[in-house]
């Protein structure tokens, strides 16, 4: 039994059991959304009923991929479960602008964090995140920042200059991807002008410098890294 | 041609086409490192002679794995390199264990940093990021922290409590995995109880009670999530 979310690309169903019975959960996209606690107790009802049940997610279920709760619910169930990563968006949007989250030279880290936290939850301090980022040289990659780009770039100004390099991709690693750089004093601007939606990844850093030298000096030759 | 680190498990090996020239080009473990400049020397002379280069590495090329200097020196070649992601270590490291690095109610974010910054360059303050990271729910990924544990610990303290958990991977995804759960307050004495070693990455947060959790109630039956 294959439970899929709407981000999966439909041609890896065709790698299926053809016996396997195809159920889609996906939270978003088509006209009703299925709720997390509907899928867990699938999850759960349908392992303990004797079937092998297979979790099918787009990206890695364990970075702002809700695996956490549904481990948590199959091990209270006394249900064993395995996890295998996939590419999440915030590294597979920049690697496809050949371009790395981290750089000897210029980033020591990367932060991937939400920028839509859970509904009630205290919101993160974007000025303190600025000013720690800029001091200890990390890559900012913020999922799930569109609707509140204005509110976050707003304080991340107040820890980043306004001319740190930024860029903002929709749909990262779908045949769909399109991204703009900007910075991160023109980040609104760009995302309102270039009408970009979600899902899109916004990294915010000097590694993001590779991206626009890319743009700037297509390369002439092929070779593989 | 493939150019292979010391880290990529030679089982890939097989699966190279037959005619393949394969040279080993790792920085650990030998009698010789190779040095980077060498790598990326020859990556773009083979290229330019008419080679199809493959460059092999373990975890992902672009989350410390020195991609981006390499896809520099392409660039400033001409050369033109598509890179593909990998699983980097800080996200294998604790899936094997079955725990997320987010979660909505404990973690909303995750910071890969380096224990270990080229030298010359300032150190982190890890102070800051500590309190960044107690302050906005983040797990911290430490890598190539295990020689500097001892300082990384003390610093920390000051911004994050010493119950909070920890968790040591040793050889993350490979065969010879190990790890230990610990405190960010017995950090340095497990580390050295258990003679953990590089490669390790240290990962500090309250999202390793979910280790916890499993080695205390091992589960009953069998699923995939």
């Amino acid at each position: 039994m294959l439970l899929v979310d709407d981000l999966v690309n439909p041609a890896v169903l065709e790698h299926a059991n053809t016996g396997a019975r195809i159920v889609h959960v996906g939270k978003r996209g088509g006209c009703k959304s299925t709720p997390q606690a509907f899928i867990e107790k699938l999850m759960v009802s349908e392992t303990l009923a004797g079937e092998h049940v297979v979790r099918l997610k787009g990206g890695d279920p364990f970075i702002f991929g809700r695996g956490g709760e549904e481990i948590e619910a199959l091990r209270e169930a006394g249900i064993e479960a395995s996890v295998i990563n996939g590419i999440t968006s915030g590294l597979a949007g920049l690697t496809s602008l050949n371009t790395p989250l981290t750089h000897r030279n210029h980033a020591h880290g990367v932060v991937f964090i939400t920028g839509h936290a859970k509904p009630g939850d205290a919101g993160t301090d974007w000025r303190q995140l600025a000013q720690t980022a800029h001091d200890a040289k990390l890559t900012l990659v913020i999922y799930m920042g569109i609707s509140g780009s204005e509110h976050i770039q707003q304080e991340l100004l107040h820890g980043l200059p306004a001319s740190t390099p930024a860029v903002v991709i929709q749909n990262a690693s779908l045949p769909t991807q399109r991204h703009a750089t900007t910075t991160l004093g023109e980040l609104r601007h760009t995302i309102e002008r270039e009408q970009l939606a979600s899902p899109s990844i916004i990294v915010i850093g000097d590694v993001v410098r590779g991206v626009q030298a890319l743009q700037q000096h297509p390369p002439a030759s092929a070779a593989r890294a």
